[in-house]
């Protein structure tokens, strides 16, 4: 397969030849750091080999499009993704720029076994556990450690592909850092992002109260409710936290009960603020930070209230977890979306269609990133 | 003893008669929270009665006026004392406030033993463990438990009256967040504080290197040079934090070992600075902020690097920790002192002359709050 010359890999690539047999894959790729909307590009190359030892071939059924995605592709995201070092030499371009796949979350069907693997069968669904796979392709080859079989057929592709970084953020951050019973209450803030909706939902079926945080907004009533019938047990705005009657307003839903944990991906004065509830002993921890401004704190919060300060990435719990650990996780988490604990957030499936040339689909693609900002997109590249 | 009424006790307690044999006790006391300089009083009482069950008297030798002490006098401290009840009927004024005495650390000698104690006996040299006992005194009854006899007798009193709060800090911090073995690497500023020179001296004697920060100032290089004989491994200022070639220095001395600790009681843009260069697992510990501003650091050094900031405070580890546990500690830090290991901070002794009246001794107390501000003062009330 790799001796296709350029040229002829050009002649046979053209749009009528792409609506035939399967002979070729495809992937979004970027050989720059920059504007997603203006690196990013899709590109065509043959089948990719057979599988080698302890490696699967795996075919991507959708992939997510997450914000940090767009950070990689920015080169402001600290995880950087290996060049897919086999598609550079399919590059038509003639400077010597390294090719990376984006994407980093998805789900796929095993579609060939290398030697030496008995933990994965064809046809099993599978989820990415190795960071920065590149799963905005057709097909890859993978180790067949960085994928996690799903053992579970009632998931509907959508909650397969978006199930390896939000909810298991929300799951961990809730588990982690502080020993929570039933009855115990939760602070957050950005709490209709897919990670704040999952945090509602984990904590609701674990009998955990949740006091939770969103912007102010003008349809802030019904975004209330939403959250509401996820199993928010209170939503407030950020506006309301500067108001002087909520703490005694806190106290009397609480109980008086300290609240240990508080989750932020905000960052900023609303942070700060959220943090002054937090009780005795408190833990904030923090995965996000949507404001783009430093979490800010008093010092007196830390020696007086012996607040702990902490990060969570999910994709450093998945460096130090052990397999088991992992799947574990993954069981408990495909549970509760069974028993429809779990609901992930809406998302809108984009189909790259086969029939588009690489110019159009490009296109496509650049136009989406352009119109739709960050929002919640599945990629299925056909 | 109670029965003396306030016009005999004002008689009494003339100044003639305070260079006699001992009959009455001082303190140096406030009703109100305000500037140090303007509320605090001396206050003279008769003799203290001879103990109840499971107490002891004890005799202040020396105590420590520290900076913590003024900021509860001012209010602005979280811990509050309780108020000296037994005190207040002796105050001249008519008005119903209660009186505290000031004061939390002191070195003092047990003069007499209730019933049903067996670990202290008369003349035994006590410091405290129980926060905000009133230690600008003469004599004080406390509770057993209260005290922790000190088991040397090698100690002199300077080195024992400061001996509860800011090593024990210092022994603390180095030991409860990271577990960190000879050769490893701690960060911190205000390293001329007198807990800052405490961390530098045992981190030295458990084979710890350390970077300090200190403010520029006219004679920095002779400070440096004090601290170094202290032995700390490097001594840089704030300024030297901004220097763009300091990381790649800071890599040459710890040949790129990654620093896990950073102790800090500065706070603001300094700290953020420092932070930086804190690697990956990296734990923040804040016990000051004399900057007077918040700690701000940017979120993705919790994500990305998994920073972790804690605070730090003396008093609450006293209230957490057993009998065995603050007695280990001390034991340690005592055998430091003995070996010429662990030298406490230079301070000066202010005697209350018993043949000053209380008024004198008050101009005298309130002259020298004015002057020296918060530096190291020890009390010696005679």
């Amino acid at each position: 397969m790799l001796s296709f010359t350029r040229s002829a890999l050009r002649l046979k690539l053209t749009r009528g030849f792409a609506s035939s047999t399967r002979l070729f894959d495809r992937a979004v790729v970027y050989s720059t750091n920059g504007n997603p909307a203006e690196v990013l590009r899709v590109l065509t190359y043959p089948d990719i080999s057979p599988p080698g030892p302890s490696t699967v071939n795996i075919r991507f059924l959708l992939s997510p499009i997450n914000p940090a995605d767009l950070n990689v592709v920015e080169g402001v995201y600290p995880k950087k993704p290996n060049p897919a070092d086999a598609l550079s030499q399919f590059e038509s371009d003639v400077d010597e720029s390294p090719t990376f796949v984006g994407g980093n979350e998805g789900v796929a069907r095993v579609t060939a076994i290398g030697d030496g693997i008995d933990n994965l069968k064809v046809n099993d669904m599978v989820v990415m556990v190795k960071q920065q796979t590149g799963t905005w392709a057709t097909q890859r080859n993978v180790s067949s450690d960085d994928v996690l079989k799903l053992s579970s057929s009632q998931l509907t592709e959508v909650q397969a592909a978006t199930l390896t970084v939000n909810p298991p953020t929300a799951y961990n951050m809730l588990k982690d850092f502080v020993d929570l019973q039933p009855g115990d209450w939760v602070l957050q803030n950005g709490a209709n992002s897919a990670v704040g909706q999952a945090v509602i939902q984990i904590a609701a079926a674990r009998g955990l109260k949740t006091i939770n945080l969103i912007r102010d907004r003008p349809d802030v009533e019904s975004l209330k409710k939403d959250l509401k019938k996820l199993g928010a047990t209170y939503v407030l705005t950020y506006e309301d936290l500067a108001n002087k009657t909520l703490k005694a307003q806190i106290k009397q839903w609480t109980g008086d009960k300290a609240i240990r944990l508080a989750l932020n991906c905000v960052g900023g004065n609303e942070t700060t603020l959220m943090a002054r509830y937090l009780g005795q002993d408190g833990h904030l921890v923090s995965y996000g930070a949507m404001s783009k401004k430093p979490l800010s704190l008093p010092t007196s919060l830390f020696i007086f209230k012996n607040l702990t300060c902490h990060g969570f990435w999910q994709s450093q719990w998945y460096l130090t977890k052990s397999p088991e650990q992992r799947q574990h996780m993954m069981q408990q988490l495909v549970a509760l979306i069974e028993q429809n604990k779990l609901r992930m957030t809406t998302h809108e499936i984009i189909s790259i269609s086969a029939t588009l040339s690489d110019q159009e689909a490009t296109t496509k693609i650049q136009n989406l990133l352009r119109d739709v900002g960050r929002g919640k997109i599945l990629l299925k590249i056909e």
